[in-house]
């Protein structure tokens, strides 16, 4: 029989944790192969639970492979292989494959720290906001009106974008956004992107239909004669920390590139300002669009790297004359945001929550930050680090290692998750070295320190 | 001065409150063109406030042209004219225009009743949920797997769909899985709808490049000569409770539409199951998809109507044939739906609690229902009642009145809001008679016996 006993003051659901536990006694052998288990009827009473727990976590063992039901018989443990274990679409971990779990060391650029959200504050909010029952209804498909008036100002006090309420459109993520404006362009066929770039952005607007055209980066932003050649009427770039090389464009190259786009009257730039909350030496960056007088700049941004991810939610600022066409072709997309999440939002930023919360990030960052430029200092011989001071993540490149599949398989042994900047090139320069993006946002500085040296040592 | 006191027990921001009082005063005209309001910081500390809300309050007041500032002066009434109230890119009601203030009756067919959704236990499970900091890591794209898991033991228990958790994709309203199903079709160029059918399903894959072919309903269902005829690949459908005629697709028909299906490799059909939840005679009408043996048909649903639309939250189900070209074409989508949420959901359904809700409000849509047709069965000299006994509203045809506009006019005039039925259709049939989709979810039952009264004596 199975002995265990459920702890019913834990978060996780019952049903998980009977799925985790007889899953464990599966895994470790403790139950072999062909096992009959106690019957639901029987486990329940055994647990004092009601059946509707039991019921589903075997559902979910048998759906994952890890036990089979016979008719009138019951259930019986299943002969494991490897691929039943990791079976991507019912593995349930596979979510959380970006957590830690799966890496010792995990420099995921991608990572945010998570610990330090005002979980109690989001929850207060959370608990008024549900007090206010026309959240729901549908509401205005651009995103309420609070959210949108609140993501103004900040987007006015914190970066310079010039827009009002109305300029506003609340979507989740910026893969989202990029869906919206694939369609509010659909006449269009050809954009730049800037070479390395963001894949998945590409990737999205390729599904749509787009030809991308890949300029390279030059002198710490997308090349302009390069733009001008390729007869794009679309641009996508991230000019306060370019993505991923994490250098920040010219006042000069933004002043040519906003001269490109006045240049005929339906070119628009997209400016996708991810990461820009975070700045550790000097004054923020303004967005492009602070400076742009005639409508031609898009501006994108996320909470993603903010708050978090798993937030999903994202806004665009659309210039005035873009804004009829915008409702004319999207004016049927219900805005994908839950009112209650975008209700919350709007409070956390207006209550002066998300001030707060950015500014001790920024704290915290910085301090992650300073560690790894620290530790990379004592091995310069070996490693070169840009893009540093900024966002999420440095770059290191490493200076005795020539072949970066070498180093990814000696990361590998050491159980370091590594992402390496030829991921973001469409084709590599001939002076290309072993180059990786650290990021270092969801490690402890102790866990940066201790996986920095064995990288620094045993990797590079 | 400004003399009134905020309730701080209220769940409207404070910002708000200063706001709504302000607007009013001026609307109202107690405070006049050019009158000098006090400054942020006097209100602030009349009302023993921190000047946050009031400068918030303030600057939207701005923004929305009530109050103009001039530099080191202060704040100024301005001259209000109608525009400026109703100007809806900046009006903060906008959202709530579907709501009921605009209107004595509204007949809205979207609404839903919110009234009885069981606040306290979302309440209660987005407190354990936000303990979970896991849930602010990014998740899976195609939702996470508790959420797929316990939809699919949902539909298959409650719709008889046969699908895993892997089939499942989990989006943000039925708009949103379009445009997923729009970048997976986008060699396909001509999908057939019903005519009458859904028009924001039409606009949005037409918005996507594709030709929407419109084949009549007859007998119950889409024409099948029409769409053999159409030349289309993909076809959408609403068989459960055809939208907006409210018939029910017949098995033969049924049957004969999945042949089409089987005919060619490449051709589907979208079920749109919208408001299936709701059948209040006779047994449940299975799902098109639980007879579907060659995995031909993608389902489609959302939790709008079962919980409530601004929950943005559904799913589709994939034949196992397209989850690999699923994952190549859409595997750059992020799920758009916060982790949070999906969570919550999941948690509500394997909690037993969607189940308890769902049983509550079909007895109360029942008896919304049953008022509906007992008042207008005292009027069938005059009015035709169809598409009963399912839903969330009924289509009355006025047999007097030859003209819908004039209908319309008259409802307008007694604050009734009404859905033409002509909204839906392409072509008006010749013998069409002015009809209209009398929604009975978001009105009490009271409200609806005094509305349906005027409707019927006044307008039809």
């Amino acid at each position: 029989m199975l002995t265990f006993s459920l702890d019913n003051k834990s978060d996780e659901p019952m049903y998980h944790q009977i799925y985790s536990y007889v899953k464990e006694e599966i895994l470790s052998g403790r139950l072999s192969c062909g096992e009959k288990l106690p019957s639901a009827r029987e486990l329940a009473g055994y647990l004092s639970v009601s059946r509707n727990p039991v019921d589903t976590a075997y559902e979910q063992l048998v759906a994952e492979g890890y036990v089979y039901a016979l008719p009138k018989r019951g259930y019986f443990v299943n002969r494991i292989t490897h691929t039943q274990q990791i079976h991507p679409a019912e593995h349930k971990e596979e979510g959380e494959e970006k957590g830690q779990e799966n890496y010792r060391y995990d420099f995921d650029p991608d990572a945010v720290d998570v610990e330090s959200f005002p979980y109690s504050v989001w929850q207060s909010i959370g608990r008024k906001a549900l007090k206010d029952h026309s959240l729901f209804l549908a509401g205005d498909y651009r995103g309420d009106w609070e959210l949108r008036r609140a993501v103004a100002d900040y987007l006015y006090g914190s970066r310079g974008v010039l827009c009002q309420a109305a300029n506003v459109v609340i979507g989740a993520g910026i893969g989202y956004l990029l869906q919206l404006l694939s369609v509010l362009f659909r006449h269009k066929k050809r954009i730049a992107f800037e070479e390395p770039g963001y894949v998945r952005a590409k990737k999205i607007l390729a599904s749509h239909g787009f030809e991308v055209c890949h300029i390279d980066v030059e002198g710490g932003g997308i090349g302009i004669e390069g733009l001008e050649a390729s007869g794009a009427e679309l641009c996508y770039v991230t000019p306060s920390h370019q993505f991923p090389l994490g250098t920040v464009m010219s006042i000069a190259k933004r002043q040519q590139l906003l001269q490109w786009a006045k240049e005929e009257e339906d070119r628009y730039i997209i400016e996708d300002d991810h990461d820009s909350e975070y700045r550790y030496k000097g004054r923020p960056i303004p967005a492009l669009q602070s400076i742009d007088s005639e409508g031609k700049v898009i501006y994108i941004g996320t909470f993603s790297k903010a708050i978090a991810p798993a937030l999903r939610m994202g806004y665009m600022v659309l210039p005035d004359q873009l804004l009829e066409r915008f409702q004319e072709c999207c004016g049927d997309y219900n805005c994908p945001v839950s009112r209650l999440d975008q209700a919350m939002m709007a409070e956390f930023i207006h209550g002066g929550y998300f001030e707060k919360h950015l500014n001790r990030m920024r704290k915290r960052y910085k301090e992650k930050h300073d560690t790894v430029l620290a530790v990379f200092r004592s091995y310069q011989d070996r490693i070169e680090v840009t893009g540093d001071y900024a966002g999420l993540y440095v770059i290191a490149r490493s200076l005795r290692q020539r072949e970066e599949e070498k180093v990814m398989q000696a990361a590998q042994k050491y159980e370091i998750r590594l992402r390496p900047l030829s991921f973001y090139y469409k084709e590599l320069p001939e002076d290309y070295m072993p180059s990786f993006l650290i990021g270092f946002a969801g490690q402890t500085k102790e866990e940066l320190k201790e996986g920095l040296r064995i990288l620094c040592e045993k990797v590079f």
